[in-house]
């Protein structure tokens, strides 16, 4: 059997079957815990799912990955040659696009905050500008002047949306700092006040109302909002848009048997709100969605290590040699992993899974039923492929963990660990970084 | 006036002050922002007062510095140069220490997961083990044996002391995951057993109640807890300590006006225990604690630039250049941090400082009333010296902050701002970190 084999019997459930032992045994070994591994064709999978489901209903199409969920240039790369485009939210990741062989003019910058250099950057590039508010909207004609260039924008809409999922990740709700609002004619006056400015060109309009949604109700109010919206500025203002950017959010199933919303259910229920609006409009502008966990998260593992097991009179607790430095999600959202023992399967337990940080909060998983585990055991966490390493600290001076991408029985460091010596990178008498 | 009187006058509230607009326009024109800067003076004054209280009223007293409150090699060698000795979380840290000039044999390591080869590292250094559980120390003597080298050890305990804190910073309560519980006789158990184990020689006993403590009184009755079990490892199993570490915790003022548990005060509660104590145990151990935040927290503030402000219907925002990767104790903790605007005192308006990651709950404060700012003001962090730079990430590949340290009129860059090209370190064709 092949590694992706094993890494996938492991994600199944079957973590004791002899090729997912030798999968996760032979990656450790060779590439120490902790560790991140992603499997190359589910993203593909991933990604051809939503343009079968999308593509045939919207002939004019967009769908952009959001890197923001995985960064690492190998996996932008990997998503983007199935036909993606970037969309991003700050330099850095416009120039992770760019080092991935994206085009600039490919690329869409979405940020409640974006400062002047990263305004200055994306106009050298011609990377689309998603613009947040109307100071920002003036900064940018105000730039594009002084470069002597064109700035292509469109705005976020606050749309006052308030989809099921957590507050942290509730981007559309009215309380949000994302965008312009429809309410109160905000929204209105951004596209009035950029079709005066300077130097300036409306191209579209954006959206994205939260992360992880599991149903299509607050999608389909979006959309209904958004598409009005653009009736509205053409009919009033007289602009026409070439693009209408519904967001990401597209959820994940994180638990065993669990289904999230599939992009079939979605651009179904998108496709009938679009056809009757796109004719009251009288013209079809390209339909963009920008997903990003629902591209990586579960191609991606989180591999660690048992250093010890402990168990009190209160509870029982297995430390690993990870923590919320290594995985962020538990300890900041109380997100839930789902945990893997590789290679036991005997004498369930309840536990903790204690990561390494000095801290109470670093409980990687909690109150878990899992095969007992012993010291040296590799544990796996699932659906880590996104907002995963991308979120990783150094924190309590851990080196970060190194990434591997795996293609069939092919494995890839597509990020070597990180060293000691890295950790003082820049401090007198470090380590310096050089291309 | 000196770079130093600026920031202190920023600290104190008047960051309008001609001075206080000249130090930080100063490092932002030089430095870029955001930043940390930290005043080398009143991390000195910290570990003075400290040694102050304690001093006097205990003879024999070690006062450590607890690194993970912040790392930066320049700001342990400040703390350790006041005559304070290291206590570390990691094999980085013990690096870390080393780096700064310590003595491997003056260095204590608490985790409550240590990996083997941090194990070996720490021998290899004779680091003083802090060990945490039964299955750990078994672990310690059989490297000791392996080594041929001799493990010095202390526990540490978890004496189910519940103090008034945050709960993911309340280490010492019964459901945590750190230490050896006195109930149920596992830390007895423990002592027991590391006196049967070969190559161990036990030093001491450790606890560490909480962080951010603001009352002596789960201090004295930990106290009270150890110095008696301190008492029953004597009678009934013959050991002698030459070590009881109390913890760190001792908390700071969030608020202006506000007073932390000052080191007077908790030193003086914890004599006539500890005399009560010593008296009846028939000898004495020295004393050590451990503070982190209390020694560098109120030194270090962190600087960003307003991008833009807006008001939407619900509320008004000023978007800064910093995030909660700059500074995520407010979204992770909600820790409140006052915030200045720098050069402005008119037209106060109530705001949220949103940070620039992509996320909702990417509100660095809340709420805030503060003097209107505009785009390109600069606006201050308190208290941001500890668990600040420490648990900063590149999430949204935003390169790192630089980190600053005042001295008087002097200003030291002791970090380098990160760049786009260290994002990329360790991928294939990324940067290259170097000695």
């Amino acid at each position: 059997m092949t590694l992706r084999e094993g890494l996938l019997l492991a994600r199944a459930g079957d973590a004791a079957h002899p090729a997912a032992v030798a999968a996760f045994t032979r990656l450790a070994a060779e590439h120490g815990t902790p560790f991140y591994v992603y499997d190359a064709e589910t993203i593909r999978e991933q990604a051809r799912s939503l343009l079968a489901a999308f593509g045939p209903r919207f002939p004019k199409l967009r769908v952009r990955y959001a890197l923001k969920a995985n960064t690492n240039v190998e996996i932008v790369r990997l998503v983007l040659s199935e036909g993606l485009a970037p969309e991003v939210v700050s330099e850095g990741e416009i120039r992770a696009a760019l080092r991935a062989g994206a085009k600039g003019s490919d690329v869409l910058f979405s940020s409640s905050s974006k400062s002047p250099s990263e305004i200055d950057f994306s106009l050298e590039h011609d990377v689309l500008l998603n613009v947040d508010n109307l100071d920002e909207l003036s900064q940018v004609s105000a730039a594009a002047v002084r470069r002597g260039t064109t700035a292509r924008i469109s705005f976020r809409i606050n749309p006052g949306v308030d989809p099921d999922t957590l507050h942290q990740i509730n981007t559309g709700c009215s309380e949000s700092k994302f965008g312009v609002h429809l309410d109160g004619g905000i929204a209105r006056k951004g596209y009035e006040t950029a079709k005066s400015l300077p130097n300036v060109v409306i191209a579209g309009i954006h959206c994205h109302i939260g992360s992880q949604i599991n149903d299509t109700v607050a999608y389909e109010e979006a959309a209904r909002k958004m598409l009005a919206f653009v009736r509205e500025l053409k009919e009033e203002l007289g602009i026409r848009l070439s693009f209408v950017d519904l967001g990401g959010g597209l959820g994940i199933p994180f638990r065993d048997g669990g289904t999230g919303m599939s992009p079939e259910e979605l651009a179904k229920a998108l496709q009938s709100i679009w056809k009757e609006e796109i004719s009251l409009l009288g013209y079809e502008p390209e339909l963009w969605i920008e997903p990003g966990r629902f591209l990586v998260a579960q191609s991606g593992l989180m591999v660690a290590r048992v250093n010890s097991v402990k168990t009190t009179p209160v509870k029982s607790f297995v430390n690993v040699d990870a923590g919320f430095n290594t995985l962020l999600r538990p300890a900041f959202y109380g997100a839930v992993h789902r945990v893997r023992v590789v290679g036991k399967t005997a004498a369930p337990m309840t536990l903790d899974v204690a990561g390494d940080v000095c801290e109470t909060g670093d409980i990687l998983a909690e109150g878990r039923l899992l095969p007992t585990p012993e010291a040296g055991d590799l544990v796996v966490f699932l659906d880590a492929g996104a907002y995963g390493f991308a979120m990783a600290s150094e924190y309590n001076a851990r080196p970060l963990p190194a990434e591997l991408l795996v293609d069939g029985d092919e494995v890839r460091v597509i990020r070597r660990r990180g060293t000691f010596e890295e950790l003082h990178r820049g401090e007198p008498g470090g380590a310096e970084v050089r291309p």
